[in-house]
């Protein structure tokens, strides 16, 4: 009998270009919707409110845009990050149609570029995942880059797998990522069918704030805080069917550097998006996102904060209704935002993150034209 | 740009007659009900059995009485309470249609009263709160009072928030409240089709106590007991959308007077509401809360308790079949019923609570009848 | 007016034959799926995907079978083991029709087995309980032993109560219970359509090994530990509405043996279930669960880990698709499956448990045919 023991693939096992078709897939539901609200309190309208999203042009009710990122990111654990030592970062996420409850999620990745690292001990794995509905329409896709513990540590090993692994190495490649999804490449399904849906939206949000009202270069400081729970963190790193053992084996995390178990980062990224709702009400959805690092662990018992600052404005091909914010989201540990003038401070001409920062996350999202919607009355 | 960080509204922001139409409209599924059943193990007959619903008149199974308050609850805290220093009552709530999955709910407040403290460091709010439909249709209203801070802080303040405050003072008023929702103010839904119901029932939900079995005066212990955790009362309140800081921020809060995070009292009547069903298992809907206070502050670790007391009984016009009994929920924390002779005592003659009373809620539901569903048959 | 104080039966309140039907049926939904999903990590085939499922022969997406379990058996404990000392053994539990969200559960027990023990202080009291729909279709059955305290402790009492139990006590019998559920009464309700979908599954799971795959004595080690949170076995234990005091009420379970909560057992077999997904990703369904014993307790910070044997192969009569697994799940705490080279020890040739065992469940699962699948298109 095969060994049945799933250990996952080392960095020795991935070759460029291979294709991977990611195990299980996910019917997403209604249950899941109210899971990722009580576990993260996102408010974002066309999620939480089914008369709203209607309005907005979509069938119903999508599901929160991150929750099916973090699912779609679930299903590409076992094959690509179970020996992840870290995840490095994100790029190129587009999120290419909604999701509703009863779509079942499918999942499959390419890997793009290889590169060994100089110890001899790990790799860096590059690869676009996609994320496809059952009728195989893609639904998001993205490219992370993770370091990945070698089966044989060390050059000077012999096993035939590390044979074969040198003698392929000439295909080792870093792959050029595009620093942000451009505007042509945008995908924007929500849609204001009147001058007075602005208004009612203002009004159905509560904020009057709109493309308009925000500027390049503008912060805003978010005014919640949230201190994470054992329990939520495993909650939301099981509900997206994420089985990576550092998030739930605090007995094997004992030896790790931390010693703890440590909170998943997809969902720091999406109590961080959840806490920077409040000054950002009318954002209709998550269209790209353009980068993202998690610059440190978090684990049980640190509170998060996170501020926002707008990066870029643009408008969108043909549209007069909406337009994009490209906004960085920087997420905070045991530190308010009024007390982290920025993210990435010089100490003797080096750049650093600031001791507080968690998460630097570079995204862009649809947001209403107050002056858009009345031109297109007149 | 205007500044985004929303900082929610103080007490000079809030005058009389003011209507305040709350954001973020929120769609009710059946995945908030999972997640209430889990939060508070509520065993509710109409709400745990769509079959039991059914017959008893419903369209479907209601979603919980209290998820809907406290969902109708949370959607005010941006604009009243975000600045409260204690949530001191409630009043006049009643209950004025069942809702379902798929309903979506908006709520709007109107400020009914305003009283300064002498301290001329906060005030108390007053806002009557009404939750609506899809369709505009109400579906419960209730009054509150909370404490509020003041922006500008002593009564020599003189920016023009405060002065504005000032020249409105004449305007502040303690409103009337009714001591309970009469009889001719609450509205049934359930309804029972046949004298074999109640036998039915009785035989559903495994209890043959019914209306005519409960005497004013009479006291229920109630069997369970429901230590809170962290991670529960923060997913109960994230649930809720409720965003109130003082339930998330463990850092904020370790400067605060009680050093931890506090229960939400919302989720806290939802807890011994659901220990409470021991001994009330026939009851068929809430109909109104006619009093409610949050005696003492409840923090995870803490145990909770209830006990029930009849406050009254009444029957219905027009209803042989079902009847309204008025209730007393005390919520208890670190000791059980069976220690607590009375909530209140007095000491030297002052009357105050016991130490471990935590919640004093007077309410009303709606209870089948024996005996109706006898003489009706004949 | 009568005690309304529910303190459950005592051991003198049951007698052979007696059946009790369980209060409070509930209606299971997608949003008890998706909590399931967060509390266990459960990624099984056919209860993960709405497609597979279809694929597979069901109507929908079925609800997970240690859910319904649950459900069905949390129904049961305010009658049988609100007073239970402890839950002694499982058996002949057969998974009778699928459940899918919205079906109705209500829930029957009948007395089968009782045993005073010689300490007169508590007695086994042994039940088989049904849950069936709505339409009083049996969904699933089972038999369970506990023990439970006496009312009145001691043989000397002379209570009304006690005299009558003596009485009976003649009646008393230990039920014989099968060793194993026999092939002709599993009930497999997955049906592969060609000999494509065995191809097709794999794909979908990731997974190649079916049932010839396998072999009688193997051993798979899984490879995911999970640390179980207070508010984690709270929220599943409540999912199931079961409210034994043990899990819950911290405060009286200070004067405990074990002086903590202790997690409920079915919640334990769940997360062991769902660790052992990982080389066992093609089960269809759980057929039948033969034997099951709760070896320790585990309270939170307990890290669970799991092995499964292969006890036993079987073919279906005329079932050439599918076939039967009889597997052996060996539930850890707080030590890898590595080190625990058999459950069972002898020391000085007497048997005990290896003290990390937790539970042992014997249990039976549909497995798909390669072969029998490639035979049928040829």
């Amino acid at each position: 009998m095969a060994d049945k023991e799933r250990r996952g693939n080392f960095f020795e096992d991935f070759h460029l270009d291979q294709v991977i078709r990611h195990g299980t897939p996910r019917t997403v539901t209604e249950g899941d919707a109210s899971m990722y609200v009580a576990l993260t309190g996102s408010r974002a309208i066309t999620h939480s409110s089914a008369t709203a999203a209607q309005e907005l042009g979509f069938t119903s009710r999508p599901i929160d845009d991150l929750l099916v990122f973090n699912i779609a990111f679930g299903k590409t654990v076992p094959d690509i990050s179970m020996n992840a030592i870290a995840n490095l970062g994100y790029a190129e996420a587009r999120f290419l149609c909604p999701v509703y409850a009863g779509n079942t999620l499918h999942c499959e990745s390419v890997v793009i570029g290889l590169k060994e690292n100089s110890s001899g001990k790990s790799g860096v794995v590059y690869v676009r995942s996609t994320a496809y509905r059952e009728d195989d329409h893609p639904v998001i896709t993205w490219v992370r880059w993770v370091m990945v513990h070698k089966r044989v540590q060390g050059k000077t090993a012999s096993t035939p797998e590390d044979t074969a692994r040198k003698a392929a190495s000439k295909e080792h490649r870093v792959p050029a990522l595009s620093a942000f999804v451009p505007t042509d490449k945008l995908l924007p399904h929500a849609r204001l069918r009147s001058s007075e849906a602005i208004q009612e939206l203002g009004e159905t949000t509560g904020s009057l704030d709109f493309w308009e009202d925000y500027a390049v270069g503008e912060r805003i400081n978010h005014p919640s805080g949230a201190t994470v729970e054992e329990a939520e963190h495993m909650l939301a790193t099981r509900l997206y069917q994420n089985n990576a053992r550092p998030h739930f084996d605090a007995l094997a995390m004992r030896d790790s550097r931390v010693g703890r178990r440590l909170v998943y980062g997809g969902h720091v990224i999406s109590v961080c998006r959840a806490l920077a709702y409040d000054g950002l009400e009318n954002v209709l959805s998550i269209l790209a996102i353009n980068a993202g690092t998690h610059v440190a662990a978090i684990v049980a018992g640190d509170t998060l904060y996170a501020y926002s600052e707008v990066v870029d404005k643009w408008k969108l091909p043909g549209r007069t209704d909406v337009a994009a914010l490209r906004l960085r989201l920087v997420g905070l540990k045991n530190t308010s935002p009024s007390k982290v003038e920025r993210a990435i401070e010089e100490t003797d001409g080096v750049p650093a993150y600031h001791p507080g920062v968690v998460l630097d996350l570079d995204y862009t999202v649809l947001m209403p034209r107050a002056q858009g919607a009345r031109l297109r009355h007149s």
